[in-house]
């Protein structure tokens, strides 16, 4: 800490993400990617834009992007509102949306930025405790004072709430606004983006950094009433005129045209969480019940923190949190079927010499 | 306005960045782009980029960037932030360093987005009037209550401060932050780099923008004391884990290392500065004495406003500031020299023909 940072800069308990290995034969199922590729059409268009002009500008307002995205969930693109991850979106949604002075809520057990967000911004906030099966109790969001914000399916749990219970949490919040952060929606039942038109104060995210296979380009879109969209603009626009560059643009509004790939790679991924599921349960997992592309996972007699430590020796990352509730649990992304078939392997080993030690 | 809106919502007030036209026909010499592409060296690492995995997500450190732009500028990784455009890296630099209790100072005639930024989080400002040839008084910046900001050279004007001033500046404000922006600095004598580990309180943002050719692309950094950049990673990891893409990633990297393609490029561009100047005088024009990729003119006899219409009638677009001072000042960035015979033809057309017309 240094006499010249600001108060700001002090306050801060910066996000810690999943580690990001290098090494090529590390397993990573520790932060939620998509193990396809993006759609060829991704790569095509990028090489286009390459040939064209990178360096001029890119377009401040994004709205062949935002375009593409209104048209696919039939909006309008006034209602769309584009950013450099949905990370990105979020931090725009709290300075947008939240006050220094009024308490918002969100789940204690869920994405851990947003009291990150919180912290940077000087936003006071309450943590709403889950049910004990990690459900989230609608009805202690109503009447928040300064906004509410889930994930929905929430992370790391996986637990999807059904449209039902939003609808009550954003019709109990009429002068606040709520925010659906739908990071894993596409591989769960239904977005809340049919609600947007109903309610001025519901704002939904989403990415393409899971079911389009584009961590590595960073793209966030988040959708809401035209006045609500306005209001991130706004604050975008007194922050960074271009978040997003030319590649990330027209690879976006690639992969956000190519429906049958997404929904062939998305639909790839939902069968094989079942089956690992399947085969998790056999091994004594007790396992949530899953709408994202990742599980959530305890077993009756291994520790998950020793589990996390030994795949890790056997070069498989997967996501431990050294937190009270979920300390039990590990979250492992789905990747292929082969890749699913390796973690079994090692994962057979561990369980097995544990077995043997033991005997 | 909406009630959704937070107090920082309601209160900004954007920025507005100069027309992003993409007509093509349109010679755009107003938002100081670069005219040359950028090193085929960094279309080649973006184009092998692509291939890997844009599926996983970027290194949330960049070291590899870091460590190319450190390299070429004596400095250690340690010193260096990376950032989405010299704009982003800014704003972190705003939250990072300076408070909502004590006044900044930056130019009057400056850079349009740090009143902008001042806003947004609620920084008290005051603002320091330039001299009458528009160089800045550096004693005005001395004993500031919450730090100093400004663009070296300035913009809009293109003058360019000496080393020593910039000293003096940064002596003089032992316990607060001084920030010089130089995303023009590769067209001028001298970068204050140079100085940074002699200052614990001098912060240098640079950006890929201008003398890269890079502007679609958006990366920006900022050099300074390990201290004042572990600073700027709090904010950042607070905000947005992952602010580069992979593509700009590989992209920057590669521009950094053509140090031949750079020294040609900017070399070029300083040369057809030198001869526009010239022309310009023998127009009638007042021209500042330019570091920059950008003129700042004014015609003894031709309102800058009404040049600036004309000549965006005849397809050239430049950049004319309504604001007091500079009001009869265009602001013309330096293309290619048959750019610049292009728009030496459509200015002596649109001159002639006033003549024509009074006489």
């Amino acid at each position: 800490m240094s006499k010249f940072w600001s108060e700001t800069a002090k306050r801060t308990k910066p996000y810690v993400p999943g580690e990001q290995s290098n090494e090529p034969n590390i397993l990573k199922l520790n932060t939620n990617e998509n193990p396809y590729p993006p759609s060829p059409h991704v790569i095509e268009a990028i090489k286009e834009e390459l040939e064209r002009k990178l360096n001029l500008y890119p377009s401040p307002t994004v709205d062949q992007l935002r375009e593409a995205i209104a048209g696919n969930l039939q909006l309008s693109s006034e209602n769309v509102f584009v950013g450099n991850g949905s990370d990105e979106v979020l931090a725009f949604a709290f300075m947008a949306f939240f006050e220094p002075n009024k308490k918002i809520r969100f789940p204690a057990i869920s994405y851990s930025f947003y009291p990150v967000y919180a912290n940077l911004f000087g936003i006071p906030y309450e943590e709403v405790q889950l049910n004990r099966d990690f459900t989230l109790p609608a009805d202690a969001f109503f009447q928040s004072e300064g906004g509410v914000i889930f994930p929905n399916p929430n992370a790391p749990t996986s637990v999807y709430l059904q449209l039902d219970a939003i609808k009550e949490i954003v019709e109990n919040n009429p002068n606040q606004v709520v925010i659906v952060d739908e990071a894993y929606i596409d591989f769960a039942s239904e977005s809340a983006v049919t609600l947007i038109n109903s309610y001025e104060n519901l704002l939904v995210v989403q990415t393409m950094s899971k079911s389009r296979s584009l961590a590595g380009l960073r793209i966030g879109y988040a959708m809401g009433h035209p006045e609500l969209i306005q209001a991130l603009v706004r604050i975008k626009d007194s922050f960074n005129s271009y978040t997003l560059d030319r590649l990330a643009i027209a690879g976006g509004t690639a992969a956000v045209k190519d429906t049958a790939y997404f929904q062939q790679t998305t639909e790839k991924i939902v069968q094989t969480r079942d089956w690992v599921i399947e085969n998790m349960k056999k091994r004594g997992f007790y396992v949530l019940d899953s709408q994202a592309n990742f599980i959530f996972a305890s077993h009756y007699n291994e520790p998950a923190e020793d589990l996390y430590v030994e795949l890790k020796n056997s070069g498989v990352l997967v996501r431990h949190f050294s937190k009270a509730l979920i300390d039990n649990y590990l979250r492992i992304t789905i990747g292929t079927d082969e890749n699913m078939q390796h973690f079994f392997k090692k994962l057979d080993e561990i369980i097995d010499s544990k077995k043997a030690s033991t005997h």
